[in-house]
């Protein structure tokens, strides 16, 4: 069973539409980096016990993204943010090499901090 | 039955994870401002059966919202995507009002243009 990495996305944005136990697997599986064996182990459940519910999780999961598609929303807002934030270092540059101007390295700082409080939204 | 309006927000986002019908009188009843008589004529059931039909429904957008919180998160994308486009705005008019940058005027545009972006994301 090969791990699918955007699983770790999806369970960001999805995680609380499973129950407990589906969250419980995902997260040694995905986040802790546990094997089927160990989480079995933890658990007190089979190998194939586990194997089952995370499949079951990962599908719930990408049932809600093909539906809502909101990760991919949201991605696609992150990298706005990010090259927002490239045009505005630009600026700063630009800004020192030209007549410097307090004011607009001001306002260039303010942008790049927002954009810092983007990324923990 | 006053009508909540953060439904038709909820609804944008969560809106696919309604049954067919439970669409139909959401968007009725919020987006094409029916009411619940017309409602009940158009899809040929009773007042009182549409009025449970458009609670069902929100208690599962709110419950969603609840569980999830996509819908804000993403209010708080938009406010500071809008602070970041005012804020290039003044660099606008600063880089005019000292010596003009063509340079320092590309990127403002291309801030605004990536807001411009987000803002149909």
């Amino acid at each position: 069973m090969a791990k699918d990495m955007n699983i770790s996305l999806l369970f960001d944005f999805y995680g609380d539409m499973l129950t407990e136990k589906q969250r419980d697997v995902i997260e040694f599986y995905y986040n802790d980096d546990l094997s089927l064996a160990e989480i079995a182990e933890n658990e007190g459940i089979t190998r194939q016990g586990v194997r089952d519910s995370i499949k079951r999780a990962e599908s719930i999961l990408m049932d809600m993204e093909e539906r809502l598609g909101l990760a991919q929303r949201f991605h696609g807002m992150r990298n706005c943010f990010e090259s927002i934030c490239a045009a505005a270092g630009e600026i700063r540059n630009l800004n020192k090499r030209h007549s410097y101007s307090r004011d607009i390295e001001l306002q260039v700082e303010k942008i790049i901090e927002l954009s810092r409080d983007l990324s923990e939204l």
